[in-house]
């Protein structure tokens, strides 16, 4: 089954203890796009400035995203900026500048509206509502949010939440939003909101997926040496979670554990290298093989 | 097969966000001797002061502890205060007393030299020297440390590691010993400093199982509601493991495998309640269902 995904295209500039690059290919709709894209056929709802250089859109093509709902806009695409410190936690942001992203107001084309499976990637959740409407109730609708969002336009996303079949958050988050630092409370919290599944995201320390507050999977995250580059992790994990969920149709308990699992792995190797590098070397292969040895390093 | 610990044995007054307790019972010997004792039988050697409650005593008896190793020293006995944050992490330590643990000159019995499991608790290295040195070979050797040893006694603890059939140790304390931020590249020094195997607590993230650099297994920790006081928890998890090993004395990787499990549950429990309460109160059977529910929250 496909997967539509509305989200942010960025220009990332990255600062981590292992180097630094500029401008690079980043963003939401990035990550978990080119993620997804190893399972499913992707349809891409985002926008770019007349400045994106087109190679960025030639790999899109490569990875066989649908770009019909790609819109290009008169100006500077979205740019971040952000440095990390050695524990390659929260980055450090030295700016954020919207640029095109600032007036985006998604268009859902017609041939999209059908698709089954629908992710609303971290954008402002009036806009995410919007999408909602648009599309005709696809079998599940995931979303991601970020602390911004809970500060500031909390009821919008509480409006948001009540429509959620899955709410990807990471524990910082699910912190802010509940007022609880034990993450069984925080997830009975947020159950109260309206959400049906929540994945509560943890770093190096792997995901925990809940489908009621008593009811848990825990996933460790699986061990890299060479990490680089944290960006995106938390959307290519997504990315890898939705991609197989549409794959396999298998929304029962244990495919929704085999796809975190997955999300977990395509995350391990976006961390390998800056920007989606290392997830555009991959090929099929290595992602079963890791599968495979995520499996041996956690089985007892 | 019997288990023999060296360790301390102290009066904790402890204050989380959850409440607060004076003078109970605590010290790392003996939350590892209460864990390791629904396993296997447990020596213990360690000192008090004449002040030590005798129901602390009665309770060892309960819980079926060989205390011929037991020394009282005319004096007070080890005292620590420690207050927690929100965040359950490192405690801010008010006060150490060390009173007749400062002079403790640990003597094993004849009868204890001969037992082929050894937990060597956190305490001076050159004292975790001086008991291995009276032992007679032991099956397997495990000890503990932590960062005051690595700042001030490195030399004696490295003596010491190169005797050493398995390393326990924290986090930060793995970050601090090899100057490497990155878990992976941390264990492959540690290695180079002679132990066998190593396995490095990440507290609520879980732990981390190394027979080599390369290879390792993953456990998450159980997730937990209730946490009240996190004190002990990583002499318990020792304790649940080599309690485990001592019973199965199964030290293949697969034995190892459970052995970890069974810590990590024994940690989750003592988590529960102050001091060791949560501890006293299992049967086996509370045990034993927790493993079955864990299986259940971790496998895919």
């Amino acid at each position: 089954m496909s997967l539509l995904v509305v989200g942010s295209i960025a220009l990332d500039s990255v600062k981590t203890p292992f180097g630094e690059r500029d401008e690079i290919l980043g963003g939401s709709a990035t990550y978990f796009s080119i993620s997804a894209s190893f399972f499913t056929k992707v349809s891409l709802v985002a926008v770019v400035g007349t400045d994106f250089p087109k190679k960025h859109i030639e790999l899109f093509k490569k990875r066989g995203l649908d770009l019909d709902g790609l819109e290009f806009e008169k100006g500077k695409t979205f740019r971040w900026k952000g440095n990390y410190a050695y524990d390659l936690n929260n980055p450090n942001t030295i700016y954020t500048k919207l640029n095109v992203f600032k007036d985006f107001y998604p268009a859902v084309p017609v041939e999209y509206k059908k698709i089954p499976y629908l992710f609303l990637a971290n954008i402002d959740p009036h806009l995410q509502l919007l999408v909602l409407k648009k599309v005709y109730s696809p079998r599940l609708v995931a979303c991601d949010s970020m602390n911004f969002w809970i500060q500031n336009e909390l009821k919008a996303l509480k409006r948001l939440l009540k429509k959620i079949g899955l709410f990807v958050l990471n524990d910082s988050e699910a912190k802010l939003i509940s007022g609880e630092s034990n993450l069984i409370k925080a997830a009975k919290y947020i159950f109260s909101l309206g959400p049906k599944r929540i994945i509560i995201k943890r770093g190096d320390s792997g995901a925990i997926f809940f489908t009621d507050s008593n009811k848990f999977f825990c996933a460790p995250a699986y061990l890299i040496q060479g990490i680089k580059d944290p960006t995106g992790a938390g959307d290519t994990f997504a990315g890898g979670l939705m991609g197989y969920l549409s794959k396999s149709n298998d929304l029962s308990e244990s495919g929704f554990r085999k796809a975190i699992i997955y999300g977990t792995i395509m995350a391990s190797f976006c961390v390998q290298d800056f920007g989606p590098n290392k997830l555009l070397k991959l090929k099929l292969f290595d992602i079963k093989r890791r599968f495979t040895e995520y499996k041996r390093v956690t089985s007892f």
